[in-house]
């Protein structure tokens, strides 16, 4: 038995994850970010000992913990970015070795998302696979032979921050045209904003959000798009349309055997998938040569724990 | 030994290689492209045979051929495509196991670079090296732990089509964006030739070139540049720019080792090196993490006969 830990912004979830990936106990708790780093360390190590007490195990009978975060870690597990917790240069592994003498291993959280996904999710198998997690940022997770791939200084992956045209708005990191101010749920929301603020073009979304901008979301967008709402549907190809750009740098890098989206926008699944496809199709290099497969991610936000405990395989 | 085999639109070089990835005889043909693919094949056959017999060895003594192309070949070295010499499913290799009983290998011509330069070049030992060939287009290889790379379908490495802007003009293979129409030897002539035309501006390079625009290119540009003239440095920033866009994109996939920069354009050597450096480092997504080094391809057009050479080992 593995412990997958996930620890997020808004909480941390933990699971006892058997060898075949499965999730057999898990607990959640708020991670009350604004807190010291070793307040919520604290908090990880109870959880992780309730877990174990629950499940009827002793401290011995884990082979290994793992950690998805949102942010960066080195290869000894240590955090060196963490925005959303504010942590920077925080030993993760260390801290979690004084109670529990066992393997740990700390990495991104798209990262282990993509480590679950290749073990048992979207893209079982595959001998290559790279996840894309469209959230109100864009993760990104390589995988080579069933191990996670960060690259030689570990900065690698960050499929995000790929630059893939010019945008109206500049990133967060600095850049412009960044993957992820293109085909985020922010990205879809700034947009279609955007749109609304500068014409009077009638729209479902109009009635949908009643005047308050602050209550568009990319559930929204999309729900509007499906019922032919032709503002929406503006929104949503222009989505695709760079969603699809970066999918093919991808595979013109690193072609891998399957792509994988994932996160709150690929809860639009099929009507999603089929545009991102056929618009992925007019982008390929070699036309009449096969790519590698593109589809939505299974394991949602369970993803996480599952990744994160099969780090330690 | 081994036999590296160059097949260039315009000539056919070949060279016997030792273990250390030096040549120890070279020869060179003309490819006269227009021939029937069996007839090129033949002269490679031949040339071959020549290498072996002025160098004092039989047929069983030689190891392996490698073949660098121009184009696209699948794992069992048949040639899916080759532009230049207008092949398109040729099984080169078999054919020249007709002659030669030894292991045939057939690989894209930047990457098989791209391993001579990992293997005893400007990206030597490293655990992860790209070369950009900046020609009149981009080749893009990619060595991952001393092998090649170039994807699950094999159509991966080709760096040189990731789209990173919007340009104001399309690339040949349909695209708008992709990297070599920003950062070739090409994409700088029909820049500088845009802003000539376009303005009334002084410079140097309309001396240079006495008004015939066929007479213009990357050379005249650059030591245009390095001179101090103004339209040219504007173009050369462009080049800079979009080059750094380009090699932070490969930086947030993958994450090499290092990255060497090859082909006409990097004769500007260590001038464009610099300012590639610190061009990069403006876009880096994590400012005080280190990335790959950047470097100046070492091997020259000597690299396609070594690295075909060394698909052998």
């Amino acid at each position: 038995m593995y412990i997958g830990v996930d620890l997020g912004g808004t909480n941390i979830a933990a699971g006892i994850v058997n060898d075949s990936g499965e999730i057999m106990l898990e607990m959640s708790i708020p991670t009350l970010s604004e807190r010291a780093a070793d307040a919520i360390i604290d908090d990880i190590k109870s959880l992780i000992l309730n877990l174990i007490k629950e499940f009827g195990l002793s401290k011995n009978e884990i082979k290994g913990i793992g950690i998805g975060i949102p942010g960066l870690a080195d290869a000894d597990g240590n955090v060196i970015h963490c925005v959303n917790l504010g942590w920077n240069d925080v030993p993760l592994t260390s801290k979690l070795k004084q109670e529990f003498d066992v393997p740990v291993f700390v990495d991104n959280d798209a990262t282990v998302a993509a480590l679950a996904e290749n073990f048992c999710g979207a893209m079982r198998g595959a001998e290559s696979g790279v996840l894309l997690t469209l959230g109100t940022g864009i993760g990104g997770g390589i995988v080579f032979g069933g191990k996670v791939y960060s690259g030689f200084n570990r900065v690698g992956s960050e499929i995000g921050h790929m630059v893939i045209g010019d945008n109206f708005y500049d990133c967060n990191c600095g850049k412009n045209g960044c993957l992820e101010t293109f085909a985020s749920s922010t990205a879809i929301i700034k947009y279609t904003k955007k749109l609304l603020e500068e014409t009077n073009e009638e729209s479902l979304i109009r009635d949908k959000i009643n005047g308050d901008m602050g209550k568009l979301n990319a559930k929204i967008i999309f729900d509007c798009a499906k019922a032919g709402d032709s503002l929406a549907e503006k929104s949503v190809r222009r989505l695709v349309k760079y969603l699809a750009i970066g999918i093919e740098n991808v595979i013109s890098l690193i072609d891998p055997q399957v792509i994988a989206i994932g996160g709150g926008v690929s809860n639009a699944g099929q009507y999603l998938l089929d545009m991102v496809i056929k618009e992925v199709e007019k982008y390929k290099n070699y036309k009449e040569l096969p790519i590698g497969k593109i589809v939505i991610a299974k394991l949602g936000n369970k993803a996480g724990i599952i990744g994160a405990a099969m780090l330690c395989k």
